[in-house]
């Protein structure tokens, strides 16, 4: 813990700079980025290089940075958030035209202690989000989606039941205060919170609302797959999601909502993918031992093989809980979640990809894609149609009874002595 | 053209440092690998800090390099192939020794030009492996894979049905020298081979051959699904396989084989997880333009998503054939299927992954792997209980119906007019 609030000053104190500071051990502390440390250190002609490849831009399309109005660069240095915006180009068709939405993502920390009184928690994030929902309808942002359970702490590690005042209903305090903003700005909300359902017995959910850019809400989704692993005991507060994998057809395209641990899971990418998303979002909490390795993996990976848009988001900063607990890795109790790394970005189905926010700071990602790229990387690669969904179909049924056989082909000579 | 045989010249000439020139347009060409680039033009304390983010070394797992007995080194020195070693580690466990097998992986170039006699270019090829496989076999390496159709040039860009005269069958030329080789060595061997079917009707596959260490044919695999995208005209050649998923348990664990495209293919690399593979090999043969960025992300998601090891594996070099073909792009006739940018490395369940081979020579990778990690990640992260596979199974079914619905919900408000 001492070393993930170390992490969290030098963020706070010189990582702006994203240069990464070179500690007493001779490793490399508080840079903000992969790519701003690889910046700050390489020549920028081998960066370029780097970069390309990083970012697999090999296709021949150059990511390009995305010109924002002023007063998105005000709000973020007014109010400390890291302001980024790209641009994803797809190619000119004869028969469609271009359909070029602005697509945003918001990180943030909490803002007050997890002792404080819970409304007073709620309204302080409230409170610290609005700027940069501004920013993002300032910016002109079609889609805009927020982080996992963005009004709360990211409470799951304590298995303490009173965390769950702060579930809400669909239609409760944090919709209605983006139903406004999307009125305001004309603009599609994603809103991912812990779900009260009181219409079945008080049970609890991890859902996202879809707000329309009308205000109203236009449906939700339930979190499909639930963790059990290191601090995600998220399986102690909710059960998996019963509402399939939905797509949801706005005025800026076909949007879905991967949340979470369900990045993990190939065929939960796949569903939204047969169902026609061309932009799916994955709202997280996850921290850095236990999951930074593949967080720049397995959102560009479900890019490629479904061939649409992934929005990925991570909360950032550590959290300190009142009454210390164990995390059965058999060390001492402690109070904290590790460190939320942050590192929003957005992939895309030619397999090219955005840098990344800040690992400490709260922020705001935008950036424009043409929707045409999905059809046309559809179109080019042919997953879809050399997919033989047959051959699945029939193995997970199989896979399904407890009787199940796998295909195994043993070597003969195995338990022969030479 | 032009570019590529210049990019090859850069390779054989200047490319062993690794370092990239920087050319007249300001462009990095010829550097081996992004890992030695970064290692050659960043400071040793940021390289190390970047490499660990890059090969997904948070897990605090350090990647070993593997000191190799001498004879392998010289056959590299003398015969001028990559040779890298590493070695991936598991936890200790209570009631399990440790399996602990050592896995080779090869990367070739063709030999001759394809104007040659057929015959002179497989004994050629034979002999520029041979020395590979001896060092492998050196080594102590228990299981090896060659890539795709390694003892032919990739052919199936020109359309001509001529190269077909390539295929062999099962027991045909190339599996009868690496029977031997396995022998010798007491080595599961890999043997990718276009396969002529000679008891129906002489029909042509993608195959793998799977050599046993005491050099008998456990069994075959026939690639499942048949790309049909820029040059990879393969489907002008062979049909998609019929011989399922199947594992084959070895003297060295539960191998299986993923031909080149079918790692585009989540539900593929599932199979092979489901049916029980703790290693999965991906021979392949595939160009810079076309996949490059995809390359280092689609093995690494397969192993997380499926808690096994990944062998990758992609030729080397520019192929060039005596008559030019268009490539379906608009672009005028060429005489070549791009760049091979080898780029062959091995990627672990827990998300880490070694550095590649050369994107310009013939190499040979090995990596020691504790086969119990798939097991540990497995218990840790749960992915197979926390899957669902009912409902993607009944998802599936459905999907595959003529008459099938996306499950869409559309925005109510979608066609006001404001």
């Amino acid at each position: 813990m001492e070393d993930q609030l170390g992490d969290q000053q030098r963020g706070e104190n010189g990582g702006a700079e994203g240069k990464g500071d070179i500690s007493a051990d001779g490793s490399i502390r508080g840079f903000e980025s992969l790519h701003r440390l690889l910046e700050a250190n390489l020549k920028p002609q081998i960066f370029q290089e780097v970069s390309r490849l990083l970012l697999g831009l090999n296709c021949g399309r150059p990511l390009e940075r995305l010109a924002l109005p002023e007063p998105a660069a005000s709000l973020a240095a007014k109010h400390d958030f890291d302001l980024q915006a790209f641009c994803f180009h797809a190619d000119k068709e004869l028969l469609r035209q271009p359909r070029i939405v602005r697509v945003g993502l918001i990180q943030n920390s909490i803002s007050l202690p997890t002792t404080a009184h819970f409304a007073d928690q709620k309204k302080a994030i409230v409170q610290k989000v609005k700027p940069m929902i501004d920013a993002a309808g300032a910016s002109g942002v079609n889609v805009l989606c927020l982080q996992e359970a963005w009004m709360m702490p990211f409470a799951f590690c304590t298995r303490e039941k009173r965390w769950c005042e702060f579930a809400e209903p669909i239609d409760g305090e944090s919709t209605q205060f983006l139903q406004d903003l999307a009125r305001k700005y004309n603009m599609v909300i994603v809103n991912s919170i812990l779900e009260r359902d009181v219409n079945h017995g008080e049970i609890i959910w991890n859902t996202a609302v879809i707000i329309g850019n009308y205000g109203n809400i236009i449906g939700i989704h339930r979190k499909n797959h639930i963790p059990r692993v290191g601090d995600f005991n998220e399986s102690t507060y909710y059960m998996e999601g019963n509402t399939g994998h939905p797509v949801f057809e706005t005025a800026y395209g076909k949007i879905a909502v991967n949340i979470c641990y369900g990045r993990h899971h190939p065929l939960n990418w796949l569903a939204f993918g047969l169902n026609g998303a061309e932009i799916v979002f994955n709202p997280s909490a996850t921290v850095g031992e236990l999951s930074e390795p593949m967080w720049p993996i397995e959102a560009r990976n479900a890019a490629i093989a479904n061939s649409y848009f992934v929005g990925s988001i991570n909360r950032v900063g550590t959290e300190v809980f009142p009454n210390p607990f164990t995390s059965g890795d058999g060390k001492p109790q402690h109070s904290d979640f590790g460190h939320f790394y942050g590192s929003s970005h957005f992939s895309a189905p030619d397999a090219s990809c955005t840098p990344s926010l800040s690992r400490y700071r709260d922020g705001l990602m935008i950036s424009d894609m043409d929707l045409n790229l999905c059809r046309q990387i559809k179109d080019k690669w042919g997953f879809r149609m050399t997919a033989r969904y047959e051959l699945y179909a029939a193995m997970l049924s199989e896979y399904l009874k407890p009787d199940f056989s796998p295909q195994v082909i043993v070597d003969p000579m195995l338990h022969k002595k030479p």
